[in-house]
C-alpha cells in the first residue's frame, strides 16, 4: 500500500488513521528510514515518562525537534542496531480526532498504544504501553505537526533509543 | 478533548467509539470521578468471569444497578487507593454496532479489550482481557443504558474492585 | 448480532472492519465451526513466520487452500481439543484497506493483531503477535479471498495448529 490510497473514504477521521497505520508500518516492517517523512518540517517529537507529562516536566527521555534532528536519529539508530535485530509491532487503539481549533485545520489526535518487541529467537515481550497526544495537518499532505508519546513502561528502557 | 468533540463526523459508530474511548480516559487518567457520567441513571454495570456468562449464571464479580451505586463505588475506591496508584491503559478493538431492534434507538454494541497495569516502578502487566457487551442511546447525548464486562483473566483478581 | 448488521454505514472500510470482527468472534467465541465460511470456495488461509515471509520462502506453519480444507482442519481440531479447552482473545488494531487494483474489486486489508490465550486457571498469556495481510471481495456478501497471518511469536508453537 502506498501513501494515503484511502477510497475515496476520506473523512478527516479515515485520514487521520491511516496516516497513523502507515506511520506504525514504517517503524515496525520498514527499518526507521521513512520515519521522519511522517512529519512537518518544524515538528517536535518526545518521548516523555507518564510521570513527567502528569506534572507539567519537560524532561523527556527522547526530543527532536525537527525532522533534520530525526534524520540524525535515524542514522544514529542503524549505526547501533547493527548485531541485534529490532523486531517491533505497534498496535494503536481508541483513536480520537478533535478539530485542534486553531485556524491552521491542524487537528488533535490521541489514541492508546503497545508496543511488542520479539526477539531472534521468537519470544515476544511487551515493550511499552501508553499514549499518543500529536497534531496533525491534512494538506498538501497528512503529516504530523509534533507528537507526544506519553509511555508508562520502563521494562526495557535501553531500547528507547528508538522512537516508538 | 471535551465531550463530543467529533467533527461533524457523526455517524453512530463513530459517537459510539468517541464515547468508549472517552470512558476509557476517564478511568485511565481520570481518577474515576466522570465514571458514572457515562452511564444513564438506572444503566447496570457488571462485571462477569467469562465462565459464569458463558453459562448463563448470573454471579458477577460486581454489580452496579443505578448511577447511585456507581458513585458509591468511586467513593469506595477512592477510600481504598490512598497507598497505591493505579495506572491502567484500556485498549479497546474490534467495536461493532448494530440496532438493537428496539424502539428506543437503543444500539448493540461488542468490543475486546486489554487492560494493562503499571506499577510504580514502571513494570506492565496485564491485567484483564476480554470483551465489552453495551448498550448506548445516543439522545441527549450518548450514554452506556448497560455494560457488562465479560473478563477471561483472573491474575490480579484483587484489582478488581476498580471498574473496566 | 447476526452477519453484517452495519447500520447502513455501509462504507467499504466499515463492512471489511465488521467482516474482521465477526471472524475473530467465531474463533473467540464460536469453536472454529463457522471458520471456512469466512473464506470464498478456493481461498488460501496461510500462517506463515515473518522471517519467511520477509525472505519470499514459501513454507508455512499451516495451508489451507480452499475452503474444502479448512472444513477437515475443523474436524481435526475438533478431535484434538477435547482435552484442554483453549480460550482465545484476537485484538486487530491499524485496520487498512485499499482497493486491490484488479477488475473484481477485491480489495487489499492489512491489521496488526494481538491473540491472548486464557487457561482455565484465568492465566492469560500473549498468544501470537504479528499481522494480517488479506483479499476481501464485498459481494455477494463480505468474505475472505485469501488471508495470510503473518505472526512474530513463536512462544508457543503447539498451540498453532489452530488458526488465528
Amino acid at each position: 500500500m502506498g501513501s494515503e490510497e484511502h477510497m475515496g473514504d476520506a473523512s478527516p477521521r479515515s485520514r487521520v488513521e491511516d496516516l497513523l497505520y502507515r506511520y506504525a508500518e514504517a517503524l515496525d516492517d520498514g527499518g526507521f528510514a521513512d520515519w521522519p517523512g511522517f512529519f512537518t518540517e518544524e515538528a517536535e517529537y518526545r518521548l516523555i515518562p507518564r510521570e513527567n507529562h502528569a506534572r507539567g516536566l519537560p524532561a523527556s527521555l527522547m526530543l527532536c525537534t525537527g525532522r533534520g534532528m530525526m534524520e540524525d536519529r535515524v542514522v544514529a539508530i542503524r549505526e547501533a542496531c547493527v548485531f541485534s535485530p529490532h523486531v517491533c509491532r505497534h498496535l494503536y487503539t481508541n483513536v480520537r480526532v478533535a478539530e485542534g481549533g486553531d485556524a491552521d485545520g491542524r487537528l488533535d489526535v490521541r489514541a492508546n498504544y503497545a508496543v511488542y518487541r520479539t526477539t531472534e529467537d521468537g519470544e515476544t515481550v511487551l515493550l511499552s504501553v501508553g499514549r499518543v497526544l500529536a497534531g496533525v495537518v491534512l494538506e498538501p499532505e497528512p503529516r504530523f505537526t509534533r507528537m507526544d508519546v506519553v509511555y508508562e513502561t520502563f521494562r526495557i528502557p535501553g531500547l528507547l533509543v528508538y522512537p516508538i
